[in-house]
């Protein structure tokens, strides 16, 4: 009997890209912006901004980037119960694999190779659960979706939201009763 | 209504690998296998040989590896009433990433990123046909699976099994009926 599957997003769900974003719009725009300024979006939408998206194909960008708090203590206790993959959409940006890949390997060693996913439609995931930033992801998904909050999805009604991975623990744990 | 989804995969089914091996094989022990030599089994799988597999983890490897003959006409075709997916094991190889995905923009331009899928275990693939030369991923799948014929499964049954593109071609055409 195998265990019930969980799929985790990377970006935004266990690694954090907003501060990154901000730093690069206040080395090109001399502003520290406030979440209200991109409150609802990405901050490469926010006016005038958009250039900030084109750094996501730099090599380097997904290298460094901090791992969201309590996803590594989190994801390694849900793997007792639950087979974990890592699906994330990096297909779009080839300079992203190596990075991506590295990433995992120094923040979740436990996680195998064979449990990691670089996608792009990610109606390709066959799962029981999927945590993920994007509500047109969970849209796509047949099992249950946690939509895992960030600036750009605070007005996504309609999922079960989780704002943390303490959260996403309590989640389980009521799975389980 | 969305098409049907068909998840081919990369290499000995798209890519052949076979002669890059025998290649090698030559280079390491000046003898030109034939096909008897590796019947049922990989080339790196012949006694003595293993040192070979440590090639895949080689930058370049799969670069410039021959497109199997007809794959290209028959999968534009079937994307006109199929989702295809390219779905390749590629995650044990960490340095084939740049190389998959660039013989597939140079070999396949017409297949989006979106529909390219790097995994390590194929069951987390959710597709309608899987098309793959390893019974292990066809076993784990839970559509309609066609085996690709390569030396290393010849002796595999209880698959539907495809010697080449034509014959995949000649498959769906029965689909439709």
């Amino acid at each position: 009997m195998s265990k019930p599957r969980i799929a985790i997003d990377m970006d935004e769900v266990i690694a954090d890209v907003v501060p990154k974003f901000l730093d690069i719009y206040q080395r090109l725009f001399g502003v520290r912006l406030q979440p209200r300024d991109y409150w609802g979006k990405k901050v490469y939408q926010i006016d005038g901004a958009d250039q900030i998206r084109s750094f996501l194909h730099e090599k380097g960008f997904f290298l460094d980037l901090p791992v969201m708090p309590g996803s590594q203590e989190t994801i390694r206790r849900l793997m007792e119960d639950y087979d974990v993959f890592i699906t994330t959409a990096a297909m779009e940006f080839r300079a992203s694999f190596e990075d991506k890949y590295d990433w995992l390997a120094q923040h979740f060693p436990f996680i195998h190779w064979k449990n990691i996913v670089f996608c792009g439609d990610k109606s390709i995931i066959q799962a029981d659960y999927m945590i993920d930033d994007h509500a047109f992801n969970l849209r796509a998904f047949n099992g249950k979706g946690l939509l895992y909050t960030a600036p750009h999805n605070v007005h996504e009604t309609g999922f079960t939201r989780v704002d943390n991975w303490q959260d996403i623990s309590a989640f389980f744990e009521r799975e389980k009763r």
